[in-house]
């Protein structure tokens, strides 16, 4: 009965993915005349067409489609379609004077925003390895690694260790406050760590191992609470706790007071990318083929104050953020963190055999495919009321695309079948 | 009369440059048939036959020939002997599959140790920027950018900050303990703030700066003793002060007892590295363009620990090392030392017009020039007794060479020039 159950979640699981999710992208997401992925759609599936091209949804609608067929989806279909996205990051999106992507192009791919952005640069790392993975065409491993080195050599810092995030066109570090040339934060360095992870899979060289390593080190000993594991948004340069502020290059729609700060501004974690951390944390283990049981008790802490803050027991599905010691303070859901936490919750199943992560999965799962899947079109709204009403409703946009999405079904469906491939597995 | 005085030394320093130092090595270090420079002379002036070319040598004879040149020494002679010395580096002892500079070669242009040692590839980046700032040949600035963007790739700890300093030929990572691989040293980290400062002064690049205005804070904050501001030698990873012991790859005669540890291994600082630090800073500060008022009272407490406890008023000259708070461990004399002193001391009569300064220079400069240098061939014997007695005779080895003497003189010219110039100086 229980191997019963997770089939259940598995058939639907799979058959989000297959039907709804990559149709929706693969017969629309290609754009014949400027080249790259047209990225802005309504909540009917509708290209808005609004002129832009982030380096942040052309690189993540790379992992997406190379991502999907190396898990074995597509029948070839994604290969090519993801080598026509290459095709564009690395004749238009690459700065062929200062080495980099650029942030911001419009359709045609002429340069709109020329500044170098850390974040970006993770998800070029991250989308070019997996795409040599997936495929085989060496360019994406040889502009992976030279992105690497570009980060080495610019974003280190290397007074403090950690990165850098923000520069100019030419690799000048931005100025400090709202420019963010002073801070380092729990997102691009638990973004980094997910690229060197693909990266040292895809080039097996001991530097993007050793660089990755130190970068968990980093994220370990840093950037999570001390007493409750959780993570902490952002820091000063020698990593003392710094007021989450807003930075003038945004990569999402997070929400600020009028000031520009957090109305809990140093004490505030996100249950999404805590989830995430830790289940791309236990990824990086088992890339490096490391030992997990070192790591046990920090999974535990951190999936064990996702399901008893982030949980929503009433309505389903994961709040926003909350104050470290517990409580929430933004109940209302957004897309991505449903998505993380429904993959890190089911490595908590595996890693811990214990039901209580199994109940909370299942209620994501349950909010994501009752409230969160836009039935009409096959993708996700962006943003929810607590109660599971569409406060957003678009499709597609700069900073919200289908990594998210589509990589939550295929990591699930890996999850659920090795949860029902074990014959002795009792929950 | 303060300024006849002042004249004195300044002839005894440049006719010992023009006459004696630099014929010594024009004369005989240029190895026509196997490319370079011939480094290996006995007490005589006599090639010893050694078949090494070590990194350390071959660059430091590079940087003494350049900027001799750019000092306006040579009529142009030094230049072209800089040439010949840059084409063996870089036709012979640049690594064409991994980058970087092999650690040893033999005269033949051979491979002996294919290690990549970064206190090495200081030294490249530091000579071959002063080529291109002496003669203009951009091969120079061309390779030390290839050299430093090596080094921020493969060296950095972004753990911790600071640079790691042993690896393989391929940059992996050497092992513990005698390997060096999980140490760091102020060797290291000063004399990339040596050779990051002629990097930045010939590319004005910003990022140039920024790493090393990051290596001076580290070394300031980090490798100085919080109380003393004397120089420790070793560190582990994370910044404790560590046991200072003997690497597998050497670069000097240092004395250890039979363990490979110093007798004092935790409690030990050497004076001519304090006072080394000390005016290179001051020379990264003006390269810099920075405010040096912010460091003078650091400058002061270095320099007046080295005339406390260093400079031996009984028979002249600079002590090797001693514990931190005062005190002698090791009264022999280093050639080295001396030189390095000598302009550390002239930097602290320009910064603070303080006769005990001048006082403690006249002690060296007649401690060198009665006991160090060797009149019958032009150079300085490497290890004296206390007393003046030479320990070592050669004049020349993969260890000693002509980098700190002929530096010496020639910033001792500059130096004594200056406060020979500045007509209302009273010390």
């Amino acid at each position: 009965m229980q191997k019963e159950e997770i089939n259940r979640y598995l058939i639907e699981a799979k058959s989000h993915l297959v039907n709804e999710l990559l149709p929706f992208w693969t017969s629309r997401m290609i754009d014949q005349k400027g080249g790259g992925y047209i990225t802005h759609f309504d909540q009917y599936g509708k290209d808005t067409g609004e002129d832009e091209k982030s380096l942040i949804a052309q690189s993540r609608s790379l992992y997406t489609l190379s991502s999907a067929h190396r898990a074995g989806y597509g029948e070839g279909k994604l290969a090519s379609l993801a080598g026509h996205g290459v095709d564009f990051m690395l004749h238009k999106m690459w700065d062929r004077k200062h080495g980099g992507f650029y942030w911001m192009m419009d359709r045609a791919g002429n340069v709109k925003i020329d500044q170098k952005i850390l974040y970006g640069h993770s998800f070029a790392i991250y989308c070019l390895s997996e795409y040599t993975l997936a495929t085989g065409d060496p360019r994406g491993l040889e502009y992976a690694e030279k992105t690497f080195d570009l980060i080495q050599k610019h974003c280190t810092d290397t007074r403090f260790g950690g990165y850098f995030e923000m520069f100019d066109r030419d690799w000048t570090l931005a100025g400090p406050g709202s420019k963010g040339g002073d801070r380092k934060t729990l997102d691009v360095h638990m973004h980094l760590m997910e690229a060197f992870t693909t990266l040292y899979e895809c080039s097996g060289k001991e530097v993007h191992r050793r660089k990755l390593i130190e970068d968990i080190e980093i994220l370990i000993h840093r950037m999570i609470h001390p007493e409750y594991k959780t993570g902490i948004p952002q820091f000063t340069a020698d990593w003392r706790v710094a007021p989450q502020i807003k930075f003038d290059i945004v990569w999402g729609w997070d929400r600020y007071s009028g000031m520009g700060e957090k109305i809990n501004p140093t004490d505030n974690t996100c249950y999404g990318h805590n989830a995430e951390f830790a289940w791309l944390l236990n990824h990086a283990i088992d890339i490096l083929g490391m030992d997990h049981d070192h790591y046990l008790h920090l999974f535990a802490s951190i999936f064990d104050h996702t399901i008893d803050h982030g949980i929503d027991t009433e309505f389903g599905g994961v709040f926003v953020e909350g104050p470290h010691s517990g409580g929430v303070y933004d109940k209302e859901k957004e897309f991505w963190q449903q998505a993380e936490v429904m993959i890190g919750l089911l490595d908590a199943c595996l890693l811990f055999k214990n039901e209580k992560y199994w109940i909370a999965y299942k209620n994501v799962h349950h909010f994501v495919f009752r409230k969160v899947i836009n039935r009409d079109a096959g993708e996700w709204y962006p943003l929810l009321t607590r109660e599971g009403e569409p406060v957003w409703r678009h499709m597609g946009h700069s900073w919200k695309i289908n990594y998210h999405t589509v990589r939550a079904m295929v990591q699930s469906v890996i999850r659920l079948k090795k949860l029902q491939d074990k014959q002795s597995f009792k929950l």
